[in-house]
């Protein structure tokens, strides 16, 4: 049962005034429960619980915390039904993407756990002492990676169970020993809320300490900037756009002590067409592209919102062909009204620009929230001059950029901004000449793909997701696979440490 | 022989029209040389050719840049007598001082030449491919560190070599992978030219680009200001105040593209001696103490600044002992007059705080420049309630806080800034007690030493320098040892990538 009220740790308290509903998007109307945004006092209570829980949880093994994480893993699952219909009701999103998503959410929380139940994700260090070292002798010294302190996890609106409450950050934050408080999307409260008692559930029944955890409501950004601002967070997980991720980014750098932010934020994805393919397999591109830009209504931070090549008799076609396909595609309903007026204007916006050609669009006729998809295209000249053609248009929206020669199209990738991805379909015979094109994309992008889509973002050690800004404000990170439990820990030293006061993982 | 002028990559220039000359503080007298300020388009030029060499400096193999960060070091040494006389008229140590400074820089080069011949450190992650698994194929996944860009690197007053022109900021992103512009320290700028003729000498030997390394003079903050605005420059590396840090992170902060600041900033470096430690050995501890807290005039980022005990007839004999051996120890001349005049001027505001009692204080005649050391002590009670008490008095100045009880001990502990490091002296038998201790030291410093003294970072794996805000400016990283590296790379990924354009090290 959803309550509409929040976890401060582990009891449910509705004190606040401020009252919202989530939203069906398919049915385009509210839905029952009444939320209640976490008060003043509540923010305050959460975050002391989370000082006070973070002594006991930092200090446990990790066999503990994977006891845990395993049992939220578990949790989750006895939801059931109610967990994906609330889910659906939330988001307008079919079953299958439901359970899909929750099978990554799970599995991401069991990856965490068998990643901490080892300890080499701390990645221990020991020089051993040279007492009769000269000038002075040498000590000796052990290292760790350590958590830094209780997190606030900020969820994505398209992603309500794999990158909300107990998506990667919450469940790399809890790996780390860092207890955390989510700001629960607006959009999801009550899958938040679902997901929000799964994980109290679990650490009641491992012996977690009350504060490991927090749910806190919010209708607007109130409650996001106390929690990024109060002195005993010491660190911000988000996912979203780039005006959200870069205001609690801000924030956080104002802080009398500043702490770090990693945020996911846009990303407009290029993908880089060559002759060669377009000649071999122009229309098997356009098809597999038409299928990529429209998933998921394409609201994903991979949604390739940018195809280059050069201009060409073969790239036109491609580009007919992919409009055409595009709009074949049936409609597919968005999150919420709100995202499907965004994904309207800012199309909108783009496609008023000089020297934009829109090259099919959706017409057919459509429900309230259903995305109309739409292709453009421009030339590379024109591009370059104009940023708001770099806008991401969050939805089924993609551009062509038709480059005049090779050197235009390294220009154009050159100042693009920072990018999750970036894709090169190209042939065999292409390989010896794109030396300077990978480097260029490189430069701009945390993951290159060849001959694929960017959408798909594989769970697993050798995955970046990230890369340099504005697609995170910290290229140094990545915010999917077992790697982005480094962003919440520190290394500390031990300097000629008595064996008795060591933890258990350092004795040996 | 030293120009006055900067390194705009391999060329010397000075179109500026802001002079400065360094100062003598032994003599107590202006150096020869006439500096000249790094103009704007100096500037402009360094970052360009920074961002040019990028290119080609980030893909040549780790054994080239090993090669290159050796031969700097040999340079360094070849430059012979010159760059020790340069040292000390810059900066009034002592020849031993500047002999074992070179040492350790040099070291710190080789260092990072050795981790990057391997290519360990870029910590090579592979997923193979699954094309047959259910419902999506998986894809095949290679990933590694990159470096992130041009550098712009703020050398330390206190340490002109190790923590300066080839220091391990430059050393760590040099060998990364990223070029490094240095914003030469005006106290000592000749130290700095003669160390980056070294580094363009090594880079011209080795075939590095043009612009890997640029070395700019500046008097006041202009220079280093405007670097870090700069869109080119792609992280900072600093050593030095908590205010010129802070400076730099906020203006880094508010860039359009935010970058990455490492700023290793003040500490006060708490000490911790037990009841039982100094019943047993108060007076050797009064004597190595005041040796750490007079070592180079204080002038050291972990010197121990606080001493905490609880309140018995032993500490006060140990206060006593400890102010007498303090100002027992000659009197040494500061790095530059303005070190000593806010030593001086720190040192009283602090001392005229109400229940702060000077326990002994340096009272022989002294040349200008010379600082004279200092013991106080206060209760917990009044040091808690007064933040200025936290104050860092760079210099050998020292504060013992005499606690009533544990809990207060730990209170003020708690209470503390981030530091880089904490001490414990304890005895055996007190070990089983020291559990909660430990627990709140830690989570205030980078590195606890145990019955030692904070001044003497090793530079080994196992070091962590660094530590919560204000010790520095992201806790997750540190500025000694291979580490360091860290902070100058970033996660990228390989998706399904053929073999031909995978980069050398990749191809296995």
């Amino acid at each position: 049962m959803i309550t509409g009220k929040n976890y401060i740790g582990n009891d449910l308290k509705a004190e606040g005034t401020v009252t919202f509903k989530t939203f069906n998007p398919k049915l385009h109307l509210d839905n029952n429960t009444l939320f209640t945004e976490a008060s003043d006092s509540e923010i305050e209570d959460a975050a002391n619980l989370a000082q006070e829980a973070f002594k006991e949880y930092a200090k446990i093994s990790g066999n503990e915390r994977a006891v845990f994480l395993k049992a939220i893993a578990d949790e989750i699952m006895a939801l059931g039904d109610s967990l994906i219909d609330t889910y659906m009701s939330e988001t307008g999103l079919p079953k299958g993407r439901a359970q899909g998503e929750r099978g990554r959410t799970v599995g991401q929380l069991r990856m965490f756990a068998n990643l901490v139940e080892t300890d080499n994700w701390r990645e221990l260090k020991h020089d051993e002492a040279i007492p009769d070292r000269a000038p002075a002798p040498k000590p000796d010294l052990l290292k760790m990676l350590i958590p830094i302190g209780p997190i606030a996890v900020f969820g994505a609106s398209n992603f309500p169970l794999a990158y909300s409450t107990a998506g990667g950050d919450t469940a790399s934050a809890l790996a780390s020993g860092c207890p955390v408080i989510v700001k629960s999307h607006p959009m999801h409260a009550g899958t938040g809320e679902l997901v929000g008692s799964a994980i109290v559930k679990a650490a009641k029944k491992t012996g977690m300490p009350n504060g490991v955890f927090s749910n806190l409501n919010s209708k607007g950004i109130e409650v996001g900037t106390k929690l990024v601002q109060h002195p005993k967070i010491k660190g911000v997980g988000f996912t979203g756009s780039i005006k959200g991720g870069r205001a609690l980014y801000d924030l956080a750098a104002k802080r009398p002590e500043p702490i770090p932010v990693f945020a996911e934020m846009g990303s407009i994805n290029p993908v880089i067409i060559t002759q060669n393919a377009l000649l071999k397999r122009g229309s098997e591109i356009a098809t597999t592209y038409a299928g990529s830009i429209t998933l998921g209504a394409g609201q994903f931070c991979t949604n390739p919102g940018l195809l280059l090549g050069l201009k060409s008799d073969h790239l036109s076609d491609f580009i007919t062909e992919l409009g055409q396909k595009t709009i074949e595609n049936e409609a597919q309903c968005m999150l919420h009204p709100n995202i499907q007026h965004n994904y309207i204007k800012n199309g909108a916006m783009v496609s008023s620009q000089n020297g934009l050609e829109v090259i099919a669009e959706y017409d057919q006729v459509l429900e309230e929230s259903y995305a109309p998809s739409k292709i453009v295209t421009v030339n590379g000249a024109v591009f370059l001059e104009n940023p708001k053609l770099h806008t991401e248009v969050f939805g089924p929206f993609s551009m062509v950029v038709q480059c005049d020669n090779e050197a235009q199209l390294l220009e154009v990738i050159a100042n693009l901004d920072g990018q999750l991805t970036g894709t090169i379909i190209a042939e065999k015979e292409d390989y010896d000449g794109l030396g300077a094109l990978v480097n260029t994309l490189q430069n701009r992008v945390g993951r290159i793909i060849f001959n694929g889509v960017p959408t798909g973002v594989e769970v697993c050690e050798s995955m970046t997701h990230g890369g340099p800004y504005p697609a995170s404000t910290d290229s140094r990170f990545t915010a999917v696979g077992p790697d982005a439990i480094k962003r919440w820990a520190r290394p500390f030293s031990y300097q000629d440490f008595p064996k008795e006061l060591l933890p258990e993982i350092l004795k040996e």
